[in-house]
């Protein structure tokens, strides 16, 4: 995607074989890129959410397994260790466990250690390019679902509603629930997107709404609070959101929030749909709400926000200085609210039977 | 209530004749006291929300009333387009409407204009004590329904968790949603508040968990997308909100975002109370969805977020400067997910049947 006039996607391996990545903290009102020399740098980007997004913590998870072996290799033990403490830094996103074990089970093929390094780099590459690949051909499925409403809509705008950033930020080209948008778009349909700020770290009012500002596709920011009301009055057409994780029987977790979007779509007969890669998927849990485990970050996301005052960056303390804030980083929500799941190899419904049906060769 | 050891209400008639408030906007950070001296005044406070909650936008109107006529009586045509200015300073809560017909009708019946002032002061006093007495005893039938959980809680906190302020800050003490939640602490019995923090304006955040706090009542502050998480893992007991218009027929006007709690309480059968005086029902709406008129606020509201930082209060920029914001401030919650009103004459169903036989004299 385009940021002035250049070219970047929101991970890259520079040059000079250092990692970099947009610090995505402070966008949309700095545009500052971080660089990655070491397992401890790729652990702190992925924890303190310099990168977020379930893909994009994949792909930079499989960098950080090359930063391990351009730093030491050689020491299958070391590199064992190594690889658990990055499995550790979130623990969500399944494709953050999904690239380390991916990347580990590659290379320890691989009996020559002085090829570890190599195999790491070219590896991390073709992950982040079949992110791409599977993004764009969840665009052109989810598309059709925007074209086929479009025709009800007498050239009004088909108003999608989105939580969260599941955009190119969170993925490496396209995103999961906004590729579907950016290809309606380009084939010249009429969309207008319901941006949700989403709180705490209003991912949706900083990142998805400025990706979308930089594509020329139409938005209006609302509060988390606003979908249900939008729902009620026939101002939403379809919801779109992405996943952490989506369990083989199409429970879904995302960013906290999104289950009470998909009971208000449910109960305005509105479609919710995720989008996701199938790397997404997790194969072993069956029950979504029960089994995933969902992350408690730092109360001060919640206390305090960060905004733009007087040209800087800064985060004011909105609540009173001793009340205690709570802070859940995701919500599940169960199949049975979902209408479809939008992959790379098309849309299915949120069931065990038609999700092993499209992947029977991904169940492990 | 108490504030640094002096006893406040959020509105009161001073010494020298001019109308107090508690300047609500900005909160919890600063206290700060405005003056009203006129209608102009009044309408100022209400519609920039130095005031809000029903109950109060009701008590200060009936004061704009008493100032319009401080300031000049005797012309009774004046007096009503004055009265009608004032009618329109805000659109939702049926209190501002009913407190204004209320005066006017009562000031209207003495034919000798120099008698109105001091009728009007008179009055306005008493509907802020009629709201205390209605709001004592929402607090008293309420509680019996925290009483009944704590039963089964086994001297663990009951969780309940509240959207937006309905507390004294509201009203004028005790609050409606909060009234319950005073008394049962004040009972002996262990509640502990869930916080929503309510954007865009962050009246949880700011004000109920200060009002809270400042009661000694447990309470953590979340962001508004964390309720249906909590919910769906047993961590709230009881929900109760306020309301700015609820139809005889049940259905209830509340701040946006009421209906997402709604629905994901009733989808984890969870008791979803609303608390309200009878100054907040609409005997003339049957359809709330259809016919209450929702408010629409600057964009502004959702673009800047107020908070302090370095000792000030500030307003900072959340989303990318060109991205367009859309403000809904209330949104309507159907009867059919509403377990029951609590009122000042006990707790009844959210039907039009069981709402007429509670309140059979108040039908105009």
């Amino acid at each position: 995607m385009k940021v002035k006039d250049q070219s970047y996607r929101p991970i890259w391996l520079d040059p000079d074989k250092s990692v970099k990545v947009i610090d995505q903290r402070l966008l949309p009102h700095e545009f500052v890129i971080e660089t990655m020399h070491s397992l401890d740098d790729t652990i702190r980007v992925i924890r303190d959410m310099y990168v977020r997004g379930a893909p994009l913590i994949g792909v930079t998870a499989a960098y950080g397994v090359y930063l391990i072996l351009k730093n030491k290799h050689g020491d299958p033990d070391y590199f064992k260790k190594e690889c658990e403490r990055l499995k550790a830094a979130r623990p969500t996103a399944v494709n953050l466990a999904w690239a380390v074990d991916t990347m580990m089970a590659t290379i320890l093929a691989e009996p020559d250690p002085e090829k570890h390094c190599l195999i790491a780099e070219k590896m991390a590459g073709k992950i982040a390019e079949d992110e791409v690949n599977r993004c764009h051909q969840i665009g052109i499925h989810g598309a059709k679902l925007v074209a086929e409403i479009a025709k009800t809509k007498n050239n009004e705008p088909v108003n999608i509603l989105t939580h969260c950033n599941a955009g190119w930020l969170a993925c490496v080209e396209y995103g999961t629930a906004t590729a579907p948008i950016y290809v309606a778009h380009d084939q010249g349909i009429n969309v207008h997107v319901w941006v949700d700020e989403t709180r705490p770290l209003n991912q949706g009012a900083r990142l998805t709404a400025w990706e979308l500002g930089k594509h020329g596709v139409a938005h209006s920011v609302i509060p988390d609070n606003t979908g249900g009301h939008l729902m009620q009055h026939g101002m939403v057409d379809l919801v779109i959101v992405g996943t952490d994780r989506t369990t083989f029987t199409g429970d879904v977790a995302n960013k906290i929030g999104t289950y009470l979007k998909a009971l208000a779509a449910h109960d305005n007969q509105i479609p919710f749909y995720v989008a996701l890669p199938s790397s997404t998927f997790d194969w072993q849990i069956r029950d979504g709400i029960r089994e995933i485990p969902i992350e408690k970050r730092d109360p001060d996301e919640v206390r305090f926000i960060q905004g733009r005052f007087q040209g800087l960056i800064c985060s004011v303390l909105v609540p009173p200085e001793d009340s205690p804030c709570v802070n859940y980083a995701f919500d599940v929500t169960p199949s049975r609210l979902v209408t479809g799941l939008i992959t790379e190899r098309g849309i299915c419904e949120a069931s065990e039977t038609a999700i092993r049906k499209m992947f029977p060769d991904q169940q492990t």
